[in-house]
């Protein structure tokens, strides 16, 4: 039987990354909730980079910029990591490629990048991802975003969820208590995790900044059904057949829209 | 109004570290239930050491060597730390000085050092070491022993009924979600630690080493009413006047041993 595990922050990931080689990275508010509303919604690729500089200088290549640090968008940008925005700017979206940094989430995807497979988790697309995985015969990390190397509690909540589904199958089990703790918060929570993240830090950071919508969203299980997966330094739909043929699929869409 | 904050392992305390000059070292399984034990019942004081090395040096010197890695005694040394060795042999214990090292608990006490005061808690001496905290008008930082560096659950059980305690008195509050966390993990385990435990990792882990009656009464809630201190580099018991008083006190009293 093959484990799945919760690592809490990039901090601790150095304590956990061995026998890993698929990672699912969690950035519930906003980051991961953003990646996979854009690429539902018509988002063609995004290019993750762990800092403003990177994101300048793709944008200055013609990527469409995206950029936030502690809530806010940057200045220079005029797209941070708010789902809610990639849906009401679909249309000017469509088709395009996307640089995007954030505080938590990209560093994350960051540090997973030497894996083999990368794939990004949320609430929104909880039982895509979980059905996707549990096919997959190899251990699992879970990797949760935090707040600059901190634990956090919507990450958790996630992290918890996706661990539980896997371990329910009877294909995975757990032996670090990181996951043990994690399932157990997302039992406890789920029935209402707005009321349940009241009294996380990070929403009441949101919440001084008027973002409690794109919370709702984030916290909003199942309406969506995208897995990204990082192929070549790219988020791109992980199509149902497996990521080798995604790739091919991806690169014929790719020059049909350029043809 | 002063912060109480739980950080989970050794590993994340640099995270946590700033704003705190009162630490509370927590190693459940089991240094610091032993290190009040030892105390409760008799010993005089207790020096923590991070390697077994400098555990060897002070044995040679004269002290009572004690020696714990992976749950089992060290070769060389005939004290670890089980609790239950400590009552058991309290009149040969009785008045004399330990060295200590164990796998987590002595290099939290060592890494917390670096600040004011450092107690030592445990479920054996909650509500005694709770009564005490929550007179201090300071912040204070709960840093669990972890396993090896990573997150575990019954130091996160331990600190959480710390920081409920101390919130609830109304003269805390938490602003951390490893804060969150813990308490609420506290909470729903409350009423069954045995239960609760039975899928923690080291609980596993010292069930094989046929440990589980010092399993039990390192659960034990309140059996103690020692609070150990550092210092000057020892552990010795504080006395309720405060440590400054307790220093005095202590070397008064073995000055009186030692004529």
């Amino acid at each position: 039987m093959n484990y799945v595990e919760v690592c809490f922050s990039p901090a601790d990931y150095p304590l956990y990354r061995e026998n890993f080689e698929l990672v699912v990275v969690i950035d519930v508010l906003r980051a991961t909730s953003a990646i996979c509303t854009a690429l539902e919604n018509g988002v063609d690729r995004i290019k993750p980079v762990a800092s403003v500089t990177e994101a300048q200088q793709w944008q200055a290549e013609g990527f469409i910029g995206a950029a936030e640090r502690n809530g806010e968008i940057v200045e220079g940008f005029d797209l941070g990591n708010s789902p809610l925005a990639y849906i009401e700017r679909a249309d000017e979206l469509k088709g395009k490629t996307v640089v995007l940094t954030t505080t938590n989430g990209t560093k994350a995807i960051d540090i997973a990048s030497e894996k083999n497979r990368v794939v990004i988790g949320s609430l929104n697309n909880l039982n895509a991802i979980c059905n996707w995985l549990v096919e997959q015969d190899e251990n699992i990390l879970i990797l949760g975003s935090g707040w600059k190397d901190k634990f956090n509690l919507e990450d958790t909540i996630c992290a918890g969820a996706i661990a539980d589904q896997l371990i329910e199958s009877g294909r995975f089990k757990a032996d670090e208590d990181s996951t043990v703790a994690a399932k157990f918060i997302y039992r406890s929570a789920r029935d209402n995790m707005f009321a349940f993240l009241r009294a996380s830090s990070h929403r009441r950071r949101l919440r001084r900044l008027n973002l409690n919508e794109d919370v709702k969203y984030c916290l909003t299980p199942n309406n969506l059904s995208t897995i990204p997966i990082l192929e070549d330094g790219f988020l791109v739909r992980l199509e149902e057949t497996g990521s080798k043929n995604s790739v091919e699929k991806e690169s014929a869409l790719r020059s049909e829209n350029e043809a």
